[in-house]
């Protein structure tokens, strides 16, 4: 049994078929004179490929390794500077940068497919990668040309990496109350003093430097600025000289990802460079913050591929008990897989691990155009892109948790024992609800700010697009469309109720966040599987066609209710939730 | 802070107020003269002391330390000995034991509250003692007068442990499939040979033996027979002899629980005593395993009650953003129980951790009355174990693993780093609803066998039992009565669809069974919150009496409607689920 294999059919089918990504590369030059399908199909052959042969292997070594801190260095395990050194050579590091600084500027419609398969194959190993592209992304778009030309060609080579300092012990999800200082010198640049918590990547053994985004306070200022602070001090030749007064004071024992260096980092009046604006450092890390939350979201989603194919394979292997209605072969014991119960919690997986990735494929494409597109089209696709990433974020990764533990259920007992290689995903995946902002963070600025911040606003023009394309397919059952789009509506509804209440009872946001963000994504989900069952059909008669009809009637008729409990929620409001005195708790 | 503190005025409540335990136990002479409330209410602060001073100190450490197999010896964490020792010295390993047999004769309903402390004090430390009271149980029901006399005491003492053996690597859920083979000797013993797998406490250095109940088949039948097999000989004197050819293979290594030994078990013409009559092993066995299946969901209670306290704890110190609509204090920054979705978060452990010791506490009393009752009054509660068992175990353990992950979320990134603790909470309590049964085969006992077996006749009697107590409360909002009462009727009804379509649809059962368990879970929950919220209205202006009114009104507004959702999906019955081909998988 091969233990991963990336799903390119449906991969390629829905950046065909569903998604039309030829047509929206066409329309923008600088993607279109990179890449087409047929170029993206062989990219993804190849991507497939490295996930498996490459890095799958170094997945479960290295959780049981582990890294470890000795000697004031930070040892990744066996193996993975070896494929780190591949990888990047292969250009994955710098997959979507930009090509002046020796980036591949490939879609991030595409990008996300990739990224998929590398966290199918190891959570640990593809987070370096991720943090280093996310860091290069931060340093394009608001820092000088200087820094540019010397920092972005080193970390999109892969031969140096990138890491994301923000949090400190006293300022987690508020980082008003961060402490690390950072004072102006003579020659232009900031000296950097402070400790950070919780840096993923923060060093490691897989490259030379690491160059962090590290915030920090000028003097005088309660504003937050960002600062490029690399390890290794870099000349004006682009050599390595010497240390720079960063330092990793002790690495994170966690509950997974134990492959990945979460790292204590202290500041000694190390040499940084500002990055943006004086006091305008948030904006500046959103950038950086905003690509790693979708990155997160599709390490949930990677999960939930690589627990399906493995809770699959096992259902069809393990010989247990016979069906209902008696064995089908007449066998004595059958394969698990003919229990309702083992195809329920499979189908559960599989519908919305497929659905996911259309999210994740449409978010990727409004990246896309928000990046390279211009006029009116630029503008929505950032209203998109503003709506769409925190519930790629929190839903994709919620439904990485669930899945994987979903499938760890089918495996029995053997899911709990660690040879089996399942419970790493449950370990791995649940830090992705809460990194990058938890969950909860992620549903408040999406109904807080997305949603009702423009008091409706991109929802309804988002819905309104979506309800346009349903009204439009012709080959899926017209009972299914009312049933998601009387769902959306509703959603519009009890939208436009938190909206007319946040200002009397502002609690209602954070109170409802979570349900109203759990609504959308199912809402959403029913409608991407509408748009893959008739996107499917165009060959009605291939399995491919029949398989979409099967799994969309079973998203629809099994999961799309969930919508409506989530909407109940909402609707209750948050008096049940707030009026409870503090000394009851 | 301390660490753990038992819910005793809770727990008092229950006994005394929702479930008239003193009514119950006066009822039942053989309990009467062992224990009143005040008794009860003395033991309860014991187990508290005990759990919190004794147990608790070795759960962090036994996670960090594991179980390790030396030299063919079984060795566990340090410290587990010594709090072992103390523990069966205080008789809590007997605690429910036939006193003819040094047990000390206590009700079920006081025991699940003594477990619930243990287990939230530690998961792997309270399963030795659990099975060892199960393996008791079942001698003590279906074993000879030889083998109760000589080894129960020494079973009730703790001064042997008890292990259960049924798993073989072909043979889980199916246990038709086991290999192990019992030949018959001269003397009346049979010599034991085969290997099990995932054995709990198979072996271990808390207890001088092990007494094995081993699942084995006689020559020439398919029928399974049930078979005490001591780790050391025991000789007629009750002095431990040679070695009985029961040796370790290796330990499993596990997700979590890692101080609780789980076992590869050789037996290689090992002594065996048979239990009950040939062939009907798995009837005896039926006795052990459902006392560990309730044993098990109270694993998921005490772990959520923990959860509970930790998160609840760390909300109220860790201090971040301020409150939507402004600091109550106005502080700069508010501890994060300001923020809806903690308190969501914390209200959701709350009010299912509270219900769910409502449903462990009712299971006991009827255990109870089952054991030490008489005439209808036994034959009734027999009707109602049968019905909660399942539910307990599953839906418990269901709601362990919930309230972990969601107690894990309040704390953030802390959260999933080792030494906050919160993190073991999850890995150890996983496997609750996997062992004894997977939380599926328990649903579909339920479903299959309990409600539908007879036609209904068992929970038609209790929902009509509810719906009588429901409507007698005065004390609570009569709308709320008539939601839970309408959902009550809905479960019948739908309860009703699955028996009419059983035969034609066979499939039905195991495909709609987890969600049919966890609507009848809601819904019953629903009826303990509106039994709770009204007993404490006795003294209607205390703080206690409106903790419950505010909690019960959270549940019946925020959770109840779960029950709706899963009642639809049963509705929704099969077909989506079983009629996608195979080669679709």
């Amino acid at each position: 049994m091969n233990p991963y294999q990336a799903p390119l059919a449906e991969m390629k089918f829905l950046l065909e078929k569903v998604f039309d990504a030829p047509q929206t590369w066409a329309s923008l030059p600088e993607i279109a004179e990179n890449v087409d399908l047929d170029t993206a199909v062989a990219i993804m052959d190849e991507a497939d490929k490295i996930s498996r042969e490459l890095i799958h292997p170094i997945n479960r070594s290295g959780d049981e390794q582990g890294v470890t801190h000795q000697d004031a260095k930070v040892i990744t395990p066996d193996g993975f500077k070896e494929v780190y050194s591949q990888y990047a050579e292969g250009g994955w590091v710098g997959f979507c940068g930009d090509p002046e600084f020796g980036g591949m500027g490939m879609p991030k419609m595409l990008g996300v497919l990739v990224d998929e398969m590398a966290y199918s194959a190891c959570n640990s190993f593809t987070l370096y990668g991720s943090l280093t592209a996310g860091a290069a992304l931060c340093i394009n778009a608001h820092g000088s040309d200087a820094l540019k030309e010397k920092y972005l060609p080193m970390m999109y080579s892969g031969e140096w990496a990138g890491a994301m300092d923000m949090t400190e012990p006293q300022a987690g999800s508020d980082l008003r109350n961060i402490r690390t200082k950072a004072t102006p010198n003579d020659d232009g640049s900031y000296s950097i003093t402070g400790s950070k918590i919780f840096i993923t990547g923060g060093d490691h053994d897989l490259t030379e430097n690491v160059i962090h985004l590290v915030l920090a306070k000028l003097p005088d200022t309660s504003g937050i600025s960002l600062f490029l602070v690399p390890k290794i001090k870099v000349d004006d030749e682009g050599n390595l000289g010497e240390a720079n007064g960063v330092t990793v004071g002790s690495i994170e024992h966690k509950m997974g990802l134990k492959a990945s260096a979460t790292c204590v980092m202290n500041y000694d009046g190390a040499q940084g460079y500002l990055i943006g604006k004086p006091n305008r450092g948030l904006v500046c890390m959103f950038t950086m913050m905003n690509y790693e939350r979708l990155a997160i979201g599709i390490q949930g989603l990677g999960t939930s591929q690589a627990a399906y194919q493995m809770a699959s394979d096992y259902a069809k292997e393990r010989v247990q008990g016979v069906a209902a209605g008696g064995s089908p072969t007449g066998a004595t014991s059958d394969p698990i897989l003919v229990h309702g119960d083992v195809r329920r919690m499979l189908l559960n997986i599989r519908v919305l691990t497929e659905a996911g990735r259309a999210l994740s494929v449409l978010t990727g494409q409004q990246l896309d155009i928000a990046k390279y597109g211009d006029g009116e089209a630029q503008a929505k696709a950032n209203r998109y892109v503003g709506l769409l990433t925190p519930v790629s974020k929190a839903f994709l990764s919620d439904r990485g948790l669930d899945a994987a533990v979903t499938a760890q259920q089918v495996f029995g007992g053997h899911g709990y024992i660690r040879e089996t290689g399942i419970e790493q995903l449950v370990r791995d995946t649940r830090i992705a609800q809460i990194y990058e902002g938890t969950n909860g963070i992620q549903a408040i600025d999406f109904l807080g700010r997305k949603v009702t911040g423009d008091n409706l606003a991109a929802l309804t023009e988002f819905v309104a697009e979506c309800s346009e394309k349903l009204a439009s397919l012709s080959q899926v059952d017209e009972n299914q469309k009312a049933k998601v789009q009387a769902l959306f509506d509703e959603l519009i509804e009890v939208a436009q109720l938190v909206n007319d209440k946040k200002l009397s009872n502002p609690a209602i946001i954070n109170a409802c966040a979570v349900d109203f963000l759990d609504a959308f994504g199912h809402v959403v989900y029913g409608y991407f599987w509408l748009l893959m069952s008739d996107a499917a059909s165009a060959d009605v008669d291939s399995d491919f066609a029949s398989q979409k009809r099967y799994l969309s009637d079973f998203y629809i008729t099994k999961m799309l209710p969930r919508a409506k409990y989530h909407l109940t929620q909402v609707r209750e409001g948050e008096s049940a939730i707030m009026d409870i005195p503090e000394a009851f708790f």
